[in-house]
Formats: C-alpha cells, structure tokens, sequence
C-alpha cells in the first residue's frame, strides 16, 4: 500500500523523537513493501517563530489530505507566558479540533523490565493493562472564555452526541479487550457530568456483553494506584482525561514509554508521544524515543490497517526494553539513536 | 473556655465516627478543664428524608451561632440518583457556601507504621509531608450550569478577590512549614488558570521569604507520586483540589486516617473527615474514626486556639498507630469503639 503521513515534528525533543519513529517507519516499510510517503510541517512554538501562527494554514492543509498525522511535541520555555496571545498549546488543540479525533487512546501497560522505576509496589503493578478513551475535542478545552481585569470563566459544554461517540468507541475497544468499561465522571457536582453518566448509561444498553462501572474522578485517582489492575477501558472527559492520564503514566516508570492515538470518524488519525517537549534535555540526543515508536505503531494499526507491522514493532520494543539499550529516563545510558537503531534491528528478530 | 460546636453527623459511617470523635473531646474537656456544647444537627441524605431539604434551615442558623462545626460524611445508595433534583451532596456544597470556608485545609503525612499500606514504595514515602489548600467556595462547583435535552454546561468562574484569599492563607501556612508553595493550575488551556496563576503570582511577592512554584494540574497528578517528598504547601482550585487530595490520600494506605480543615475570615470553621459515607460498612461499627479525630484536632487548633490539646489528640493517634488497635482499613480487626478507647487511654500516656 501506498500511504501519506504528515509529520509535525514541533519544539524541543519533538524533532529527535519524531526522526527516529519516521526511521522505524522506513525500515518498516522496506521489510513490508509499504510505500509510505512522509511530509513535514511547523507547528508550536516554532510554526509560531516562523509565521506569527500555532497552526499555519498550510500545516493545516496538508493535514486534512493525509492518512495519518504524525506529531511530535509543541511548546517551551521560549514560548510558556501564559498571558501571551499566541501559544504553541493552541496550535495542538487546533489541529485535533479541525481533525475531529474526538477519541485519544492512550494504552497504559508496565513493562516487567521496568517495574523497578515506578514508584508503585511490584505487587500492584501485576496484570495492568488499561486503554484510557480520553475525550477530546469538547469540555473546557474548547468552551467560551471570558476575562476581565477582575473576572475570568471557561465553559465546560458537552451534548449528547459528542458524549455518544466516544462512547460507542469506547465500548468497541472494550470488546476486543476485556469487555469492561469503567466511565468518569463528577455527576454528584456538574451538570455535564450528569448529561455523561446518562448517556453513557443509555449507549451502553447497545452493547450488554461489555460491564458498565462509573467513578468519581476523585476515587478514581485513588483507585488507579490502589487497584490499577482492575480497570480495562477507561472513558472520560478530556480534562479529567489529562489529569488521570498522566497519573497513570508515572506507574509505567516514565511517561518517555507512553504513545497516543486521536481518532475521528474517518481512517485518518493524530498520533503523537504523551510526553511534552521536555526542554531540559533537547537537542543532547538523549531523549527516549519509545513513545514515538509506539504511537507509530498506533498509526500503523488504526489509520492504515497494517495490524501485522503494527504488532512487529511492538515486538520490537519490548524487546528493547527486556535487553536495553536504555536511555536514561529509564535507566540507562542510551541516546535516541541507539534506542532508534537496537529497535530496527530487532524488527527482524521478532518478526 | 467555653465552646459551641453544632455537630452535623450526615449520612452513613458520618454518626459513628463523629460519636467517637466526640467522645474524644469530651475526653480533652475533661482533663483540661474546657467546656464543649455540643449540638447535632441533620445535612445530607438524613436531612433529605426528614424535611425535603439537604441543608434544612434550622441547621444552617445554628451552624451560623456555633464556633465549630463538625461534620461526619454525606450521600448514600438510597440518594445517589444523579438525575435527582434534591441531593446530599448539594447540603454539603451550600453549608461550605454559607459559612464562607474558602480555604480547605488537608494535610498528609505517612505514618511509618502504615507504609506497607500504601501503594506506593517505601522510598518514595519517606519525609512526605503536604498540606493541600484547596479553594473551596469557587469554580465549576458553584458555578452557572443550564440543561436542555441536547445540551450541559458548567461554568468555572474565578475573581481575583476569590484567588488572593485563598492564596494569602497559603503563604501564611507556608510560611509556618518549610516555606514553599506549589500553585496547581492549567493555565495552559484554561483562562480561570491564566487568572490564578498571574493572581499567585502578584501575592507571592508580598512573602519574600517563600519560594513559589507553578505546576500545571496534569503534571502535577504524576509528580505526587514520583517525588512526593519534595512538596510542601499545595495551593490549588475547587476541583484540581478535589481529584488532586483523594490521589494523594491512596499514599497514606487509606482514606480512613485523613482529616481536614475548611476556613474563612473568622474563627469558624468546618470540619471533616476526608472519606465519605462509605455505605458498604455503615452500621456495622468498624469504621475508622481517626480521619474524625484528627480533624477534632484540626477544629481544637484552628477554630478554638487550643494548640496544646491539638497536638496531644494527634500525639494519641499516633501513638495508636504505632501500638494499635487497628481497624480493618489499615490492616486491622478492631471496631470503632475500640480505637476511640485507645485515643483516649493514650491522652494520658503523650500528655
Ligand atoms: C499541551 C496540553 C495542551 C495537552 C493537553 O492538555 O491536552 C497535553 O497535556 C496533553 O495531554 O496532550
Ligand atoms: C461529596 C463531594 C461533593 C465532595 C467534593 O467534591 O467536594 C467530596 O468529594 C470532597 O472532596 O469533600
């Protein structure tokens, strides 16, 4: 097959993690016969440099003609005042709201090997295997913004269909898992918590082979560290989302691990690493491409149909994670490049 | 002196906890020779069933006359429809309201005996020591919600005045710790959080001898559990505060031990345990009372200047961490009534 990736590369490890998951692409795509054509584009903090925009119309353009977006990280200290008009967050949020990816998977999983980073017992860290379905295209993310020099307000708004299709897709992936979808919500205090549970509630009429549980997001933030091993697909609302996501990132040792895939309603998706653009370490070629790598694979899975090369890549870093190298997030002395390369070659190992 | 304190028992294991607590500060009375009245009084479900109304009128006047109020848990099965018009919960948000407790105060600490309890690595709990000051009577959980079939919203407000109170008592209780602050925001996304931060940010400067640091929520939920030790004051708003305090609470083994703080301008202030009603052991007498004692303690030091009697209440509790008995949350068999006996036996021993 023949596929367009547009790659968005952004600021600060974004372009190191990026160029070494486009590599895991082409050596992928040399193995498979795939023809995988790969485009770049400004977005962030640099796209901002550039052209006084977060998400340049061409970026944007382009985007919309791909199978599949490929992002690295935006943002950094250049560009953090938050009272600044311009933003490199915005150009982010754009992009996944002009690309309709209402539903960010992030697949929570802890590698043996590295049980002894995370600051969670041993014990509890057995068997977790959790998809987070985080919303993310409505709530306050995107709702109406009010300031005055006294004042400010953010609007949380969600309807009824926006909730629905998350949902659905929620429970579609807990079918192929294990047919148990936990949801959250506030419902004993927000309005659109209520508006969530009900609805979830009613769409999960449709699917009476997957458990519904709903928590609150505060038991919830407990629960995930003193039961994670009970939770399969867990749907939520995007800010909630971001909180609890990044939560259960810190059990998997380093959030360097984590890949995400945005899904709409068409094939073409927004991946990109969980991890930000950790500008302390940019530019030293050091940072930990694994998440690249894995959101690649993400994109190889969902956007393009490739399950099979999918699953070799995954393959792949775990075997890299089992017999290093290993950057130094987790523990190891490793560069991005070595990471990069030990997974290449291990892509004939395991397939 | 002499003291009013309207108790406020709710729903749940609320009257049993609160009738140990209380009996612990008859305990204090006696030996140092104050005079506590108590006066009981229904919010919550209880209140519900009794006159229609979670936070009945004759309540809040005499909530309004004391100089404490104590409060046990609220909710329950029997009132849990979220869809309901008339909900536990929302006796507790309008008494929090009404009494003006802006600044909810919820300390952790690990007590070494029960570090086996906790989720977390042993190393990661050493020195863990965070008070959280919560904002209480702001943001989306008193805001402006609307409902249509279609539609929800909740709308997160924040004035400066709202910000700098609460930020000010912050910094005081900084000030009277290690001298840090930590301010939880989104102020990437959010322009209620654009608003806390720069109004943080102008107050911090009126406290030279405290450092200020900004965290952004979703960062914040991991760093709690990678390197709990190196917070102090955790200064944050209405619901970061909420999902941010129970994700801290799984660190100390259970949500039985936690205690907290709600104040304003004037010397009253509510106090509560910060677990809920927990229906599932209701009436059974084996709930953990020492979230209620502690926050006796809490009601001793900041509503009735009784620092003495404070720390002596926290000394026994402490004490019967160590020695035991201990309920069933943390590892133990005994009930209620036992471990409120040995708080109180223990007042001799630490005084
Ligand atoms: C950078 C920020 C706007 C973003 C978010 O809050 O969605 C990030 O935290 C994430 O989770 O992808
Ligand atoms: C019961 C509920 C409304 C309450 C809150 O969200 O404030 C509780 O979770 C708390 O933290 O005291």
């Amino acid at each position: 097959m023949k596929a367009r990736i547009v790659t968005l590369p952004g600021d600060g490890v974004g372009p190191e993690v990026l160029d070494a998951a486009v590599a895991v692409l082409h050596a992928v795509a040399e193995r498979s016969g795939h023809t995988f054509e790969f485009e770049s584009h400004l977005i962030g903090g640099c796209a901002i440099d550039a052209t006084g925009e977060p998400l340049p119309a061409a970026t944007l353009e382009a985007c919309k003609k791909a199978d599949a977006v490929f992002l690295g990280a935006v943002g950094g200290p250049k560009w953090s005042d938050p009272q600044a008009k311009v933003r490199p967050e915005q150009g982010l949020l754009a992009i996944r709201a002009a690309l309709g990816v209402y539903a960010n998977l992030r697949p929570l999983q802890v590698h043996p090997s590295l049980a002894s980073l995370s600051p969670l017992k041993n014990e509890k860290l057995k068997n977790v295997d959790v998809l987070f379905v985080r919303e993310l295209t409505g709530g306050a993310y995107f709702g109406a913004k009010t300031r005055t020099t006294d004042t400010a307000t953010d609007e949380c708004k969600y309807t009824v269909a926006e909730v629905e299709r998350v949902t659905r897709r929620a429970f579609e992936l807990a079918r192929e898992r294990r047919q148990h979808v936990t949801s959250v919500d506030k419902a004993n205090v927000l309005e659109t918590s209520r508006l969530w549970r009900s609805t979830v509630t009613r769409v999960a009429a449709e699917y009476p082979d997957v458990k519904l549980e709903h928590q609150l997001v505060d038991s919830m933030a407990m629960l995930l560290l003193t039961q994670p091993s009970r939770y399969d697909v867990v749907v939520t609302e995007n800010l909630f989302g971001d909180i609890l996501t990044d939560e259960a990132a810190a059990l998997a040792g380093s959030l360097g691990l984590l890949p995400s895939a945005s899904l709409g309603e068409g094939k073409i998706g927004l991946y990109e690493p969980i991890h930000g653009s950790a500008p302390d370490i940019a530019g030293q070629g050091v940072a930990n491409p694994l998440g690249a790598i894995l959101s690649a694979a993400l994109l190889l899975r969902h956007s393009l149909d490739l399950d099979v090369e999918a699953t070799t890549i995954e393959a792949a870093v775990s075997h890299v994670l089992t017999n290093g190298p290993h950057t130094r997030d987790i523990g190891g002395k490793a560069g991005t490049a070595d990471v990069r390369d030990a997974v290449i070659a291990a892509l004939d190992d395991v397939a």
